[in-house]
């Protein structure tokens, strides 16, 4: 455990002389040590997203930043909260049952019981959340105690860390690695997990182990083999799984999602996480939801109203409606579940091809809207001496902003310090993106490589 | 400070007892205790929401219970929303800025730039949450450290003490008492803080005070003497002030809603807290905002960051659009911020007859839209006796709703533990519902009355 006093009295140092720096001491002799940051945030401050978003702005470029669609969600969904909004029942503008409305979760239920083969009851094995996000939060904060450990798999989608540190719980880190399993395919599933490595990071301190399949940002999707490994370990040291889960829908043939839930003996030790957001190509919606056995959702159901108590009950209205009428059209090409991953795929081969083009190597995603590139072929073309990042990603991805007018997110921003220098020559990109725009990018890519 | 692993110890046993007698063990031979929950939120189990939600939901009734309108939204509001659903702007269904929608930002440091008289600087000093709740939360776990103590003014929204000991904090509670400061009203302001009490709460271990003007459920208006004597406490003891003003713009005259911040060296120790829910009457739209000096907003951008990271997009578009339409308004009697609180003053003067006739005796709110009445002179009437709540005000409320058909909500929901006896014969009404409704529960609380 670290000592809390330890890094309170660094971080006051350190706030100290932030503040000298950056502003002269209030009119009112207020000492403003006194009101830094409580110690469990300690190194949870700096956000790559808030950081990048920010050098956007600053300088407008082709952004396969973040990952949110370009273009519209289908018309149904938005139909559906233009709707509510003009519609008869001023209700719908007030509070809403807090661990999620009843029409919901009650679509949300039945859908995942007909997925998981199970059951599920909607009142009290379903929370909605604002977003997936607060899904993992209240997950994570809701059973980490102090000492807790906390099994991370590399490249991971980057709020877990600091989930967990400001539950007092530590991390443990175990990073994907370039293994195949037979020919190197050039897929995301050349990466995989050292089985003795990780079952070696299990013993008797180990709360929990967040698995993220499809996963962001390799989009490597877990295979049966995988899965039933790490289920097992999970039975074996009496293990939660956090099964973050938000691209479920987006998985590119022949591969296909499994649920870990779904594996023997797993139901009652998993946590699943999913994203309106990204089912329904509306992350503005902010909405999300977690899935488990009642008694490991009540953990959750105390955080949650304990930190936002319930969610928009507009835009929960207009998601049950878009899941109904989905789960009207299962199973059928008309279904956006089915016909988004189609209209991806062939996003996802025109970026694998453009960056080859451009003399990058793409690991190629099996899942998700993001792809990693390995950019160290063009480095001598790019001149990063001006750039202070710590990192050569961030300095890459910052005169690629500037320079080329292409924005990615440096991928050691999903590593954890020690492992960071595992990912220095790697970039993702965002492909949920107008083709019109991933057509420019490859314009100015390829201006640059021939340039 | 508490032993977080005594307490830990006495949970897991109160636990293990409760599973066992509600489920049997799992057959995967998983240990279910290990999964409690952590220490940190000991005690924050019990929800009188929760609860009251439930019985409404068990008991068909009048409910004046949860604050919120049974009537719509200014026009406006909703056609905002509506306009962005169906709207060419296909991003406003995307992530936005994670500390507010730019637009938002700009709307609310616009409004109380003007309101607190000093130029808000909107991307620094103003943060959009998930409620005013997330507000308060984001405030409270962003500043209080372990051993930190908070006082608490009661009656309290009962979030605030949850929120405190989650952080780690330890609260300090002083209650309103009835000592008016000249000839009894009737009115909340006859409820005061005994200036003794209150200043020797403050010591050198108190990191803050949370305030609540209007406050919830007295309806207490805190007058510029009052605000003076805090805000001198707070300067003494280099204290944080956390002022929730949500029902900021409904005040009755004569009162006037005066901001902490706005009193000599309090700005720079102060973060005020607003909620669209209660501006805009929709509190289904679960949107708040904080707004304070940047260095202050700096730790709640942290934890915002680290739960729920952005906001709802379409919501925060809705709501710039709204706050611009008032702020055109502002001044005029169109405008909502004057036209609601008369509106409401006719209702608050209905239920204030209501009550008193059939022998209630309530004190007279002055702001916000809860009236608290003493039911006490009617208790004879009533038959606890298969109520098994501690507390009578559980009780009596909860036979009220199930025999007489009104829901009202039990003040000692409001008070820690030590003081809940001040509150039994206390409960809570909403006065922010229709004529008829309020009518109707005038009319069967006759009828028994007279039974
Ligand atoms: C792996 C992963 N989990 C969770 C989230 C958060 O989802 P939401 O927007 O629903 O909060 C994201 C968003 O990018 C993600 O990539
Ligand atoms: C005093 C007080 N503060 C905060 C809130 C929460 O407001 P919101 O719905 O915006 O989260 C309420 C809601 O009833 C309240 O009464």
């Amino acid at each position: 455990m670290i000592n809390r006093r330890l890094v309170r009295g660094v971080l006051s140092v350190i706030r100290e002389k932030t503040f000298q720096q950056t502003r002269g001491i209030s009119s009112n002799k207020m000492d403003i040590n006194k009101f830094g940051l409580p110690a469990r945030f300690a190194g949870s401050v700096k956000s790559v997203w808030v950081e990048y978003i920010q050098l956007a702005q600053d300088f407008p470029s082709i952004n396969l930043g973040q990952g949110f669609p370009d273009f519209g969600p289908p018309d149904h969904v938005t139909q559906g909260l233009k709707e509510v909004a003009e519609g008869e029942n001023v209700l719908l503008h007030q509070y809403t049952r807090g661990f999620g409305h009843v029409r919901l979760v009650k679509a949300i239920g039945k859908l995942y019981s007909k997925l998981i083969n199970r059951e599920i009851d909607p009142m009290n094995e379903v929370l909605i959340t604002a977003g997936a996000y607060e899904a993992l939060y209240s997950t994570i904060v809701g059973h980490v105690d102090d000492g807790d450990e906390v099994i991370i798999i590399e490249p991971f989608f980057d709020c877990y860390e600091p989930m967990v540190k400001n539950a007092g719980g530590i991390a443990k880190f175990i990073p994907l690695r370039f293994k195949p399993k037979g020919e190197p395919t050039g897929h995301a599933s050349d990466w995989t997990l050292d089985k003795d490595e990780l079952s070696k990071l299990f013993n008797a301190k180990t709360k929990a182990i967040i698995l993220n399949t499809p996963n962001n940002p390799f989009g490597k999707v877990f295979d049966m083999e995988e899965l039933q490994f790490i289920a097992d370990l999970c039975k074996k040291w009496n293990v939660l799984c956090i099964s973050d889960e938000v691209y479920e829908w987006i998985v590119y043939k022949p591969h296909t999602h499994i649920r870990i839930a779904t594996l023997p003996g797993m139901w009652e030790r998993t946590i699943t996480i999913g994203s309106a957001g990204k089912t329904f190509s509306v992350t503005g919606w902010k909405a999300g939801w977690a899935y488990g056995p009642s008694n490991l959702m009540k953990n959750l159901q105390i955080v949650h109203q304990n930190c936002v108590y319930c969610c928009a009950t507009p835009i929960q209205e207009a998601l049950a409606m878009a899941f109904e009428k989905e789960i009207e059209k299962f199973g059928t090409d008309d279904c956006y579940f089915f016909s988004l991953p189609k209209e991806l795929e062939t996003k996802r081969d025109y970026i694998v091809g453009m960056l080859k083009d451009v003399g990058m190597k793409p690991i190629i995603p099996d899942g998700g809207y993001f792809i990693v590139a390995d950019y160290s072929p063009l480095e001598s073309k790019a001149d990063l001496s001006k750039e202070t990042d710590k990192y050569k990603d961030y300095r890459f991805t910052k005169w690629m902003t500037k320079e080329i007018g292409v924005l990615a997110i440096p991928t050691t921003a999903f590593y954890n310090e020690a492992n960071k220098p595992l990912a220095e020559n790697l970039v993702r990109f965002c492909f949920m993106k107008k083709e019109d725009k991933l057509q420019k990018a490859g314009e100015v890519l390829r201006k640059w490589k021939s340039s």
